[in-house]
């Protein structure tokens, strides 16, 4: 097996990660569905940024000496491929684009390790993707600032003008959409099919995953519309990736599961939704997407707590807990 | 004694919790306080959702199994009832609210649980009202992107638009009306009368802590006077309740009082006063009420160097102490 | 030798520790430059100032009885230097002003223990110029809300507002001024003499963090100006400072030089310039200058995980490294 192959294999399990996955084929699955996205809309930018990601923050991760078994887990590539992922999804596409992906990714190793040497060294709170949202945060703010990056996403507003909205029930076909772009968002897709086929590579990877994904999708549906959330956000999976990823995270991932974790997970799962709703108005005054603060916040939040928190033996947790010294 | 009656304890412990207090006479008139604010004012939804946050939080507690010494000191009440005092008097009352209550009060449990597992137990710093801050801030923010919640609040604004007021002195009438205000909004109340209640709720707890208590109104008065904030929220006692909390907690609750510790809080307690000057108009962005932040963030900073903070030896503060794990 | 003079030699100091030195001489040199740049704007409310919050800042960490060695090295008097510095840069001169740079100054010393306590103590991360940035953040805000502080500063505004600037290139004497007056801006001096005269005093206690903070000044002038940052900003030295002190730390100060260590402050430096970028405008929204901040944030990131932070042997580190308790 030749170093180059190895390094492909770790950049993939990198990709399956994002959804604390370690798995080559889910890792191909995921990065389908990146494709098939940039085909429909016609953006390669976003898939190419990805890849460009994974591979320098892979990279930057084994030059600078961390832990071999996290980097060979993928667990310094997860948060720059989604900071490969979101730049080019908020910046139009410059020579400076590419080189603040690069410095971006690169940097979202540094700061995976420095989230790693503090909260989960000294309380065993798992960084996820807490870096990469703190570095996407970074980065789109300082493209309001340079000239030569030139920003798509919406303007800044104070939170009186956020649209809030009725208490209303779609049609079947949409509550199906809605289904799976919640999981696809999490990769900034907003394609059906692009979450269908994530979905199946998370089954691929562990059943109870899977199932957890499903199960945060679909509370994630009930609260947003029985609160009366803006039907644009809901109908795009805006308000679903975070709760997805919170309903793994505390019910299958970092928890060991059990009826009882099942439920607890179910509440932190709500409290995502409601964090969502509020992180949307108050990151929107510095006109920056949320990203996945809310699961990131609330899975903190739910993990800290050690008499809880019986840390799950299953592998991928343990190689998430490791820290780089 | 039944099972029913000791979880009656045990809320009103937490009640009384709120100004450091563990007794059950406290929060008695801590309620008959907020109902006398209620029955004056004709709305009894936050009286309501404060009886619902304590109960809530306190279940919570007791399921998840934290720590029962802490549990049954009030320590895991004292958040809950302030996110149940809170929400209904920044949101209309509807079918939403009272969902966004519970899960709220329970959700504040856990965050106070989180606060304990790392605030607490890697460094000493009481967790304190931070837990109903964030979990409030949170809802509120919330609040703008639900359609099933009205807000009553004003709206957000930028910093220039905050009215400045003049070095100005009110009258002796106001003064006392303000020095009583100053310990009811801690409670959210505008009441002189809610405030004197609690005041007599305190000197019947402890009576270091009730001296604390008036001197810390007191510095606030003469600081926000002289410094020219604006007459409005000085009146209304906004600018008296985070110094307040200030005063007692490092000068009588968390440090063991002396004339070194007196002067000490003294300046906490001024700047407290600042921290509030600048909480208001920062958070005035995001349309969000700092509630008791600019204590909790002025204690944090005051209560964490640990030569200065020799442990108090009175017992409620062990508890508050004392961590879940 | 009089105890008075000791305090003398401390206070200077703590001026020179603003650029990590312990050096009596480079106090005296940060002094001239301070003065020099109010002898030509007539404006020596800032000198004053200066002035002011170093001998409060020291006299209160001795009669608080931090620890001695970090005291008398200086360690607890930069931070307060900053804040009177900057009080009078962004609020006008009033008999308030003068309270709050003396409460201010009191609160950085209790605020550098706090950071001592915690980052310091657990993660081994320096707490360096954050006490500055949380302190004057607070105060600069607060002078919004008090009628006896006029705020002299620019307006706050949303992100959109902000000027972009193109991709230009200044001329040969402006990439000079610019070289100078980032290094001045440190100690908030738009002075390119001023810059000039603090790097002599750099020069004189440590010839490579002299060349440090040349190489900062200078990568931070070719990313800024490529990336297309405002002009107008760019020529004030304001994209530099912090990359400056970036430079410096990560490079020579808290890591052990190598040619390893240099691409890895290089790197820092790089992402210095973009969080420079984004928090210049995400604190306008609050009316704030960002201070430090930049500088801070990144070096934090940078020097937290511990196999690449091999602590420094030198001398002004491992006090900087010292806590309080």
């Amino acid at each position: 097996m030749s170093t180059k192959s190895n390094f492909v294999t770790v950049c993939l399990k990198g990709t399956s990660q994002v959804f604390f996955m370690e798995n080559i084929l889910t890792g191909l699955l995921f990065f389908a569905a990146m494709a098939f996205a940039s085909y429909t809309t016609g953006v390669w930018a976003t898939t190419i940024g990805a890849l460009l990601g994974v591979v320098v923050a892979t990279f930057v991760a084994q030059i600078v000496n961390l832990d071999k078994e996290s980097v060979n887990s993928g667990l310094y590539g997860f948060n720059g491929i989604l900071v490969g992922a979101a730049l080019p999804t908020f910046v139009d596409v410059s020579l400076q684009l590419w080189f603040y992906v690069v410095i971006g990714a690169a940097a979202s190793t540094i700061v995976t390790a420095a989230f790693s040497s503090t909260l989960t060294k000294t309380w065993n709170i798992p960084g996820s993707t807490g870096p990469f949202v703190l570095t996407a945060w970074l980065l789109v703010a300082g493209a309001y600032s340079f000239g030569g990056l030139e920003l798509i996403s919406e303007a800044p507003a104070l939170s009186t003008d956020y649209t809030q909205g009725q208490v209303m029930l779609p049609s079947g076909m949409e509550l199906v959409q809605i289904f799976f772009k919640n999981i696809g968002q999490v990769y900034l897709l907003g394609s059906a099919i692009s979450g269908a086929i994530i979905l199946i590579g998370i089954f691929i990877a562990s059943r109870p995953a899977g199932v957890a994904a499903m199960a945060g999708s679909l509370i994630a549906m009930v609260v947003s519309i029985g609160m009366g959330a803006d039907p644009a956000d809901v109908s795009q999976g805006l308000y679903g990736f975070s709760a997805v990823l919170t309903a793994m995270a505390v019910g299958v991932i970092f928890l060991k599961p059990s009826w009882r974790v099942a439920i607890y997970a179910g509440i932190a799962t709500i409290v995502t939704v409601f964090v969502q709703a509020a992180m949307d108005v108050t990151m929107l005054v510095d006109g920056l997407p949320s990203f996945t603060a809310p699961y990131v916040l609330t899975m903190y939040l739910f993990i800290a707590p050690k008499k809880l928190a019986a840390p799950h033996p299953h592998r991928v947790i343990q190689s998430e807990h490791l820290t780089s010294d």
